[in-house]
C-alpha cells in the first residue's frame, strides 16, 4: 500500500513543465477507451494531457467507466503557436487514427445518418481555468445525422435542440460570429412562439431556428455551415487552441500566477446522454463535503437531464443520497468510484457523471474545490481517519465494484501529517479569516437573484454598505459611522483616504496589481477590480451593473473572495475556525524551524496575535501610540514645536506615562515572550497638526503663536520624507526622545517583573546607517536602561539591536553587528531603497512593470515587490547582511518585520536565508507558520 | 646626491601617525643647540616634534644658526589628555635636564638678576594651524630679572615693555583672565599719558602698567603673579597643551580635514632680540616668490625690531634685497640658508629670522604657503631648473656659507616630474579657477582698511554685491540684474532660490558642512560661513561687523578663499592660468591611466570642457535642453498634459528639431570624442507650469482647460519624487519619448558624420532596475537608431548602456550587463538610495553626522557623502557592480558621472575600482586629471 500511496502523492505534487520531446517524433494524440489508455510514463501527466485529459486517461486505466475518446496534447498547442498558429503536419494522421479507434470502441461513426457518433471537444490545461477556455458539444451533428439522432433517440426535440446548440457554439466559438445576433434570433423565436423558456420550444421551432442560424452563418462567412464532421472537428480543435491566448485567459493565468503553462490540451470524447429517459441522468459530486470537509459523499443529480441542465439551474437537482433508492446499483457503483478515486489520488475529487440508460459514465474527475474550512478538515481527516469503514469496503467489494487493492487503501490513512501540512496553502488560511456572506441566512436562490455581476477577486472577504462614487463621500459617511462601498472607474492616490474609510472597494478597471487592489490588499480590505460591466455616471451619481441602476446611497454587498457583486445588504458573518485548523497548525508548528512573531502595537493586538500562534512581537511601533488620544497627540506636537531642550523634555515627560502604561499592557499580554520595540521612526511632520483647530489648540497649550507653530510645521516639510529626517536620525538630533522611550520600556519591564511577570524587551533602533551612529545610540540606551534596572535592583534583561532597512546597513552588517545584538530586516523600506521605488508613488508605473504584455504591461517583474520579496535584488542584500552580520557576531539573532514576513514565498526565503524568526501582522501569523513548515518540508 | 634627494622627499611625504612608544620609557623632551639636535631617527618627524620643532631640530642639525631650545613632544600632549589633563610623571625631570643644557648652551640662567635667559614657549603641531594654538614670549621675566634685562640691554623701556607683554600673555593665555580688562588698563594708561601708541609709553609708565596688571592678576587669582620662572614655564606648557582642545582649534582641524592629529608639541626656545639697535633686525622671507612662484628670494625685514612688529604692520618693512646693502654678510648668509633649506626640503620654505647684534638666527622654517599659480610654477621649476646658478653657488661656497654637499643639490633638479605632479593638490587647482580680488588694483593697505571681519572659507572665489537679508530680496535683485550678497544668520532649504540668485553667501553660524556651505559648494558659489562677529537685524535690515553698520543695499565684497569680508565693492578679476599649469597637467596626463570626461549639456559647455582637457562627455543631460527657451518649455509641457498618444507624439515632434540641433552642436564640439547622452531623467512634474500665467499659456496652446491642466499637474505630485516616476520608468510608460530622443541623437550623429565629422554617441538609459526593463528599452533604442542609420546609408556607430544608480542595479549588474554595453555609475542617486538619505533634506541632520562632538556634532561620517564618495557603503556597491558587470561582459566600459567624479579621493577610488573613466563638471576636469595621476603614482 505504501508504494501506491507514494506514487499517488507524487502525481498530485505541483507540476513542473518538462521539456517537450523532439516534435518530429512526438506523439500528439492519445486514445483512451475500453479500459485502456495510450498515454504512459512521462506522457501520463497534466503537463501533456491537461487536468481533464489526465483524469479521463487515468480513470480509464484504473477501470472506471469512462466514455471513449482521445486527447490532443498540450505540446501540440505550444507547437501550434510556435508554428504561427498552424497545426503540426503529423497531427491530421494521428487524429484520423484516434478517431478510427474511437469509432471502433463506440461502434458508431461520426456523421452517421442512422446512429451518429457525437463528440464533445473540450479544452484542458495543466491547471483548471474554469470558463476561460472553449468547449463545443454535440459535434458530429449535421443536417443528415441530426435526423439519425432524432430517430435513434425517438426525441426530435432533443436532436434539434442539440443541433441548434452545436451550430450556435461552433459559430461563435470556432468562427467568431456575434453571440448577440444568434441570441436575438432565439429570443425572437421564443417571442413569436409565445414561450419564455428555451425548453418550451418544439422540435419544429428548433429546426427552424437551426435554419436561421445556418443562414446567418452562410451570410457572415460566405460559405455554408460545415456539414463534414471532419471540418467541424478541426474548427473546434483550432477554436480551443485559439482560446488559450484570448485576453481573458491570459489575464486569468497572470492573476492566478500560473503563467508557466504552455498551452491547453484538446479532449475529444464520445457524447453520452443523461436525457434519454428515467433510466438516465447526470450529476456532479464531491468525494467529501466541500463546505464542511466532512467524510460524506456529496452531490446533486437530475434524472433525464444533461450536464448543462444541472449547471443552468432550471430544474432543482436531487441530493445524491436519493439515488440510492432510485438506482441502488448505480449508486453503489458510484460509491466504489468515489473510494477508488480518492484512494488513487489521495485527494478529495470533484466528479461529473452521466447515467445513460442505466449505465454509469464518469465524465470528469479533478481535485475538488472546497471551502477554507474543508481544506483543513479534509487534510486532517485523510491523515487521521480512513475513507471507508472495513464493513462498507467489504460490502462494495462483495458486489464486485471495489477491487481489493483499492479497498485496502480506502480503509487506511492516505496522508502522513507532513503531507497534510504540505497540502494546505497560504490562500486557504487567508480565506479562512475573512468575513463571508452568511449562507445559512441567505438562500442560494436569493444570492442568484440579487447578483449584479462579477469582477476580479482582488482582496477576499465580504463587505456591504451604501454606494458612494467619490473618496470624499466615503469619508463623510465614515465620519457619521455609516458603512460605505466606494465605487470608482479606477482609484488613484488621492482616493486613498476614502478607500480607507470605505468598507469595500469596487472598480470597473484594473487587475490584481492596480492601485485599488494594491492599496486595499495592504489593509486586507475587501476589493473587487476589473468589473468590466460596471458603468458609472459620476455626474448623476448612479451606476449600472447587471442591467440594474444603483443610486448613490443604495446598499450593495461585495464578496471579494469570489469577486461577486450583489444588490442590497446581505448578512455577513465572521468565519468559524474548524477544529481541524488547530490540529493542522499544530502539526505545522512541529515541523517548522523558524519562529513566528507578530507586528503588534497594543495589548489588544498582542493578545489577538497570541491566539493566532505568535511566539513574540517582532515589531511594536511605538509611534502608533502617539496617535491614540488627543492628549497624546498634543504632547508629541508640543515636543515637536518646543524651542528649548527643557520644553522638549517637559513634553516628553507627558508622554512617558502613556508609553509606559502601553508597554506594561503589552508585556503582560506577551507573558515572557520576546517583545521587539522599535523606537520612534516616522518623520516628525507626520505628527504635526494639519488644520487651524489643531494649530490653535497647540498654540493655547504651548503659548507659542499660531504663526510660529505653522512656521515650524512648514519647516518640517521634506522633499523625500522616505529618505529624510526620521528613524534613529531623530534620536541623533534629539537624544531626549530616546531617553524617554527607553525609560518607558525599561520602567514598564521592571514593573511587570516586580509583580512576578516575565519580560523580554528588545529595544530596536530603526534606520541605522553606520556602526558609529548605532554605537552612540546603543550606548545611550544601555546607559538609561542599566541605571533604571540598577536603581530598582531588578534582574530584568533586555537586548538592543537594530533594523536593517537601508542598503548601506546591509552592506556593512559586519560593522553594525559589532554593536547590535539583533537584526530585524525592515524589508518594506529596504525594498523602496534597493529598488529606488516609493511605495506611495509606484502606483503610477508599477502596474505596467507587473502586468504582462497581453495585459498592456511589460511583464518586467513577476510579482509586486512590495507584496512578495524581490529575492534577486533585495534578497541578495538580505543574504549579504545575514552573512556579514554573523561574521562578526555568530549568535546574532535575525528576523524580518516587513510586510513580507507574512507572505508565503518570502517566508520560505527567510528560512533558506537562515533567519531566526519572521514577524507579520496578527492575521498573517498562521500563514507564516504554515509557510515556515512548508520551507522545512521542502528542505528535507 | 640621489640619496640625499630621496631621503628628503621621503621626509616631506604626508605624515602617518606612528604608534607611540611605550610611555614608561618614552623620551618626552628633545634638546637642540650648539649644532646638535637630540631627536634622531623615528623621533625626527613632525609627528613627534611638530612642524616648528622639527624645523628647529633639523636646521640645528644641518648647521644652520638657530637659537637653542628644547621641544616637548606631541606624544606628551596626547599623554596629558590621556591622563585627564595631567602631566606625565617623568616630564618634570626631563624638562629640568633640558633647561640645564639650554642654560649651559646660552651661558645664561632663567630668572637671573643680571643677564636673565628669556625663552619663548610656542605650540607646534604636525601641521600648521596658524593662530589656533597659544604662544608665550619673554618667559623668565619677573620683578628681579626685568631689572637685569634693563641693565644688560641698557633699555629699561624695552625691558618693561617685554615684562608687561609677558604678564599680559601669561595672564590671559595660561591663566584665562579677561583680555578686555588688561587692554582697558593699557588704554587708560595711554589716555592718561596723552599718547596714541603703545610705543610712546615710557619705561616708568610701563612699569606702572606691570604693577596694575599684577594687581589685577592677584585680585582675580587670589595669589601673586608667579615670580618663579619654573612656575611660569609649567603654566605656559599647560596653556599650550590646553589650547589644543580649545573650540576654535578643534573646528579648524575639522574644517581643514586634519582630524587625525593627536596633539601639539611645545617649543621652549631662547629669546633673541632684533630690537637691540641698528645691528639687529628681524624678517620673514620665502625661498621663492609665493605669489608668482618665481625663483627669487622674497621677503621683508625691519631693522631694530621684533617679529611682532613686522606682523603688526606699524612700521613699513623693507624689501629683502635692501639687506644686501645694509648687511651684506648677513644677506649672503641668508642666501646660503635659503639654498641649504630648499636643498634639504626640496620645497619652497617660509622662514623667520632675527639678527641680534649682527648675528643671524633662523627662528622658523616651514613649507611656504603660496598662491595657486605659484604652486604650479614652483613645482614645474623644481623639476626643470636648478635653484642656483653654478656661479652663485660657487660664490656662496667660497664665502664658507654654503657647504659643497648643499651646493651640489642647489644646482641640480630636486624633483622628478612625477614628484612635481604628486605635490599639486586638488585644492591648488580649484583655487586657480575662482575669481579673486584684483590686488593690482587695490592696495594691501586699502584691503586692510576696508576689512570688516572673517569667517570660515567655505567656498573659495570672490564676489561682491548689495547686501540683502532674505532670499526673496536676493531673487528680486537678480531679476533686475543687480548683484546681491545674501547675508543670513543661517540658511535653510527655503532659502535655496535666493542663494542661487545671489553672487555670494555670508552666514553668521555654521561650519563647512552647514546648509549654506553645502549648497553653495554644489554651485561653486563663493560662501563664507561661521562669521561669528556678524550681527543681523532682520527687522531693520542692517548688519554690523567689525564695528561697522552695513544697511541693506550697501555693497560688500567676500573673499571666499580667505574667508574675509570687505566693505564696499572691490575690483575682482578672473585668474590667469600660468604656463606651468599646462606643463604640469601635461605630465599628469601622461601618468594617469583613466580617462577624464565631462558633464556637459550644451555645445558651449562642451567647448569649455575640451579646453579643460576633457576627453569626452560622460553625462549630457538632455532634459536641461527642455528648459532653454519658452518654446521648448511649452512643448515639453504640451507633451505632459497630452491626453492621447497622438497629441503626445505631436508635442514630442516639436521638441525633436531642438534636441537634434543641440546634439549636432555638441557632436561638432566634441569632434569624435565619445558623448554619453542620458535620456530624460527627472519626474515630469519638474517641467510643469508653476503659476497661472504658465498654465494659461499652455491652455491656449493645447486647447485644454486651465482646470484640466492644473489637475494634471497636481496628479503628477509625488510623495518621494526621488523614488518615483522618473528615469527610464518614463520611457517604459511613454515609449514615444525614447523614440523622439533617440531619433534626435542618431539623426544629429548621421548629419554630422555626413559632413565628414566624427561622432561617437553613447545612449544612456537612466535609473535601470532590471535586466528585462533595460532590454525592452535598449531593443527599442536600437530599433529606432538602426532604422535611421540604414535609411541614411550612414556608417555611424553608437553604443547603448545604462546608469547604475539604484542599489538593485549594482547587485544585479551581471544581468544588466548582458544588455548594456556600458555602465556609468550615477553616484549622486546611488548615494541617496544606499544611505537612505535625501540630499535635499539631509541639511537638517547631516551636519550633526559630519561635525565632531566638540563642534556639537556626533562625528559619525568623516566627510559629507555627497561630496566625497562613501567608499565603505556606496563604494562597496560600486565594486560589486563592476565585478559582476564584467563577469558577464568582460569588455564592459565603466565610468562615473556623479558629483564625485570631480573629487580627488573619489577619483582615486574609481581608479582602484577599475573604471575606464570619470566624468565631472568642466571646471573640475583638471582636478580629476590630477587625481587620476596621483592614483597612478600611488599605485606604483
Amino acid at each position: 500500500m505504501a508504494a501506491v500511496k507514494k506514487a499517488a502523492v507524487k502525481k498530485v505534487a505541483s507540476p513542473v513543465v518538462k521539456k517537450a520531446a523532439d516534435p518530429a517524433v512526438m506523439k500528439h494524440v492519445f486514445f483512451f477507451g475500453a479500459g485502456k489508455a495510450e498515454a504512459k510514463g512521462e506522457n501520463l501527466t497534466k503537463n501533456v494531457l491537461g487536468g481533464k485529459g489526465l483524469g479521463l486517461m487515468e480513470m480509464t486505466s484504473i477501470g472506471i467507466p469512462v466514455p471513449a475518446g482521445f486527447t490532443i496534447s498540450i505540446q501540440t498547442c505550444a507547437e501550434y503557436y510556435r508554428l504561427g498558429c498552424k497545426l503540426p503536419k503529423t497531427l491530421a494522421g494521428e487524429v484520423r487514427e484516434a478517431l478510427a479507434k474511437l469509432e471502433k470502441a463506440t461502434g458508431k461513426k461520426l456523421g452517421d445518418s442512422k446512429d451518429p457518433l457525437l463528440v464533445s471537444v473540450r479544452s484542458g490545461a495543466a491547471r483548471s481555468m474554469p470558463g476561460m477556455l472553449e468547449t463545443i458539444l454535440n459535434l458530429g451533428l449535421n443536417d443528415v445525422s441530426v435526423e439519425g439522432l432524432a430517430t435513434k433517440t425517438g426525441n426530435p426535440r432533443f436532436a434539434y435542440d442539440s443541433y441548434r446548440r452545436f451550430i450556435q457554439m461552433f459559430s461563435t466559438t470556432a468562427m467568431g460570429l456575434s453571440k448577440d445576433h444568434m441570441e436575438d434570433l432565439l429570443h425572437t423565436m421564443k417571442h413569436d412562439a409565445g414561450v419564455m423558456l428555451d425548453t418550451e420550444l418544439t422540435a419544429e421551432q428548433l429546426k427552424k431556428l437551426c435554419d436561421q442560424f445556418k443562414a446567418f452563418y452562410a451570410k457572415k462567412k460566405g460559405e455554408a455551415f460545415p456539414q463534414d464532421p471532419a471540418d467541424q472537428l478541426w474548427g473546434a480543435v483550432m477554436a480551443v487552441f485559439n482560446s488559450w491566448e484570448a485576453e481573458k485567459a491570459v489575464t486569468y493565468r497572470r492573476v492566478e500566477k500560473i503563467t508557466d503553462l504552455i498551452g491547453t490540451a484538446v479532449n475529444v470524447v464520445q457524447m453520452v446522454f443523461g436525457n434519454k429517459g428515467d433510466g438516465s441522468g447526470t450529476g456532479v459530486c464531491f468525494t467529501r463535503d466541500p463546505n464542511s470537509g466532512a467524510n460524506e459523499f456529496y452531490g446533486d443529480y437530475l434524472i433525464n437531464a444533461q450536464g448543462e441542465d444541472v449547471v443552468a439551474g432550471i430544474r432543482t437537482p436531487l441530493k445524491l443520497e436519493t439515488l440510492k433508492d432510485q438506482m441502488p446499483g448505480v449508486y453503489d457503483q458510484l460509491l466504489a468510484v468515489r473510494a477508488i478515486l480518492e484512494s488513487y489520488y489521495h485527494e478529495m475529487q470533484d466528479l461529473e457523471f452521466t447515467i445513460e440508460d442505466g449505465k454509469l459514465y464518469m465524465l470528469q474527475c479533478r481535485t475538488g474545490k472546497r471551502s477554507p474550512a474543508a481544506s483543513f478538515t479534509i487534510a486532517v481527516d485523510q491523515a487521521t481517519k480512513a475513507l471507508l469503514s472495513k464493513a462498507e469496503a467489504n460490502r462494495l467489494a462483495k458486489k464486485g465494484y471495489l477491487p481489493k487493492k483499492w479497498a485496502d487503501v480506502a480503509t487506511s490513512l492516505v496522508l502522513t501529517k507532513e503531507e497534510a501540512v504540505a497540502r494546505i496553502t497560504s490562500d486557504d488560511i487567508e480565506r479562512l479569516f475573512y468575513p463571508v456572506i452568511d449562507t445559512r441566512r441567505v438562500s442560494l436562490q436569493r444570492l442568484k437573484d440579487v447578483r449584479l455581476g462579477g469582477g476580479i477577486n482582488a482582496v477576499p472577504g465580504a463587505a456591504c454598505g451604501q454606494v458612494v462614487f467619490t473618496a470624499a463621500e466615503a469619508e463623510s459617511l465614515a465620519a457619521k459611522d455609516i458603512k460605505a462601498i466606494l465605487v470608482r472607474k479606477e482609484t488613484s492616490p488621492e482616493d486613498v483616504g476614502g478607500m480607507h474609510a470605505a468598507q469595500g472597494i469596487l472598480t470597473a478597471t484594473g487587475g490584481k496589481t492596480s492601485h485599488a487592489a494594491v492599496v486595499a490588499r495592504g489593509w486586507g480590505k475587501c476589493c473587487i477590480v476589473g468589473c468590466e460591466a460596471l458603468n458609472i455616471n459620476y455626474e448623476e451619481k448612479f451606476m449600472t451593473l447587471g442591467g440594474q441602476r444603483i443610486n448613490q446611497g443604495d446598499c450593495i454587498t461585495l464578496d471579494g473572495s469570489a469577486g461577486e457583486v450583489y444588490n442590497g445588504e446581505l448578512p455577513l458573518k465572521d468565519p468559524e475556525l474548524p477544529a481541524s485548523f488547530a490540529t493542522l497548525m499544530g502539526w505545522a508548528d512541529k515541523l517548522r524551524k523558524i519562529k513566528v512573531r507578530t507586528n503588534a502595537d497594543t495589548p489588544y493586538d498582542a493578545e489577538n496575535a497570541i491566539r493566532m500562534g505568535a511566539e513574540g512581537i517582532g515589531l511594536c511601533r511605538t509611534e502608533h501610540m502617539f496617535f491614540d488620544t488627543e492628549e497624546r497627540r498634543l504632547a508629541i506636537q508640543e515636543m515637536i514645536v518646543a524651542e528649548t531642550l527643557e520644553s522638549r523634555k517637559a513634553a516628553l515627560n507627558k508622554l512617558l506615562p502613556f508609553q509606559k502604561a502601553d508597554f506594561v499592557g503589552i508585556f503582560k499580554a506577551m507573558d515572557g515572550k520576546p517583545v521587539t520595540i522599535r523606537l520612534i521612526d516616522p518623520p516628525l511632520h507626520e505628527f504635526t497638526p494639519k488644520d487651524k483647530v489643531g494649530i490653535d489648540k497647540l498654540s493655547a497649550i504651548t503659548g507659542l503663536s499660531a504663526d510660529k507653530i505653522r512656521h515650524r510645521c512648514e519647516q518640517l516639510h521634506e522633499s523625500n520624507p522616505m529618505l529624510g529626517h526620521r528613524g534613529c536620525r531623530l534620536c541623533i538630533t534629539y537624544p531626549e526622545i530616546l531617553d524617554m522611550q527607553v525609560t518607558a520600556i525599561i520602567e514598564a519591564a521592571v514593573e511587570v517583573a516586580a509583580k512576578g511577570g516575565k519580560v523580554l524587551p528588545e529595544i530596536m533602533i530603526p534606520l541605522a546607517i553606520d556602526r558609529k551612529e548605532l554605537k552612540i545610540l546603543t550606548d545611550q540606551a544601555r546607559g538609561v536602561a542599566d541605571a533604571i534596572i540598577k536603581r530598582a535592583k531588578s534582574k530584568v534583561r533586555y537586548m538592543v539591536g537594530t533594523m536593517i532597512e537601508i542598503p548601506r546597513a546591509a552592506l556593512l552588517a559586519n560593522e553594525i553587528a559589532e554593536v547590535a545584538e539583533f537584526f530585524s530586516f525592515g524589508t518594506n523600506d529596504l525594498t523602496q531603497m534597493t529598488l529606488g521605488l516609493s511605495r506611495d508613488d509606484a502606483g503610477r508605473f508599477l502596474p505596467v512593470y507587473v502586468m504582462t504584455e497581453k495585459e498592456g504591461g511589460k511583464g518586467i517583474f513577476k510579482a509586486d515587490p512590495f507584496q512578495s520579496l524581490d529575492q534577486s535584488g533585495v534578497g541578495e542584500l538580505v543574504k549579504l547582511g545575514i552573512e556579514r552580520g554573523r561574521s562578526t557576531r555568530p549568535n546574532l539573532k535575525i528576523g524580518i518585520c516587513g510586510e513580507h514576513g507574512g507572505e508565503a514565498e518570502s517566508v520560505k526565503f527567510c528560512v533558506r536565508a537562515g533567519m531566526d524568526y519572521v514577524s507579520c501582522s496578527p492575521y498573517r501569523v498562521p500563514i507564516a507558520r504554515l509557510a515556515a513548515a512548508h520551507a522545512a518540508l521542502s528542505g528535507k
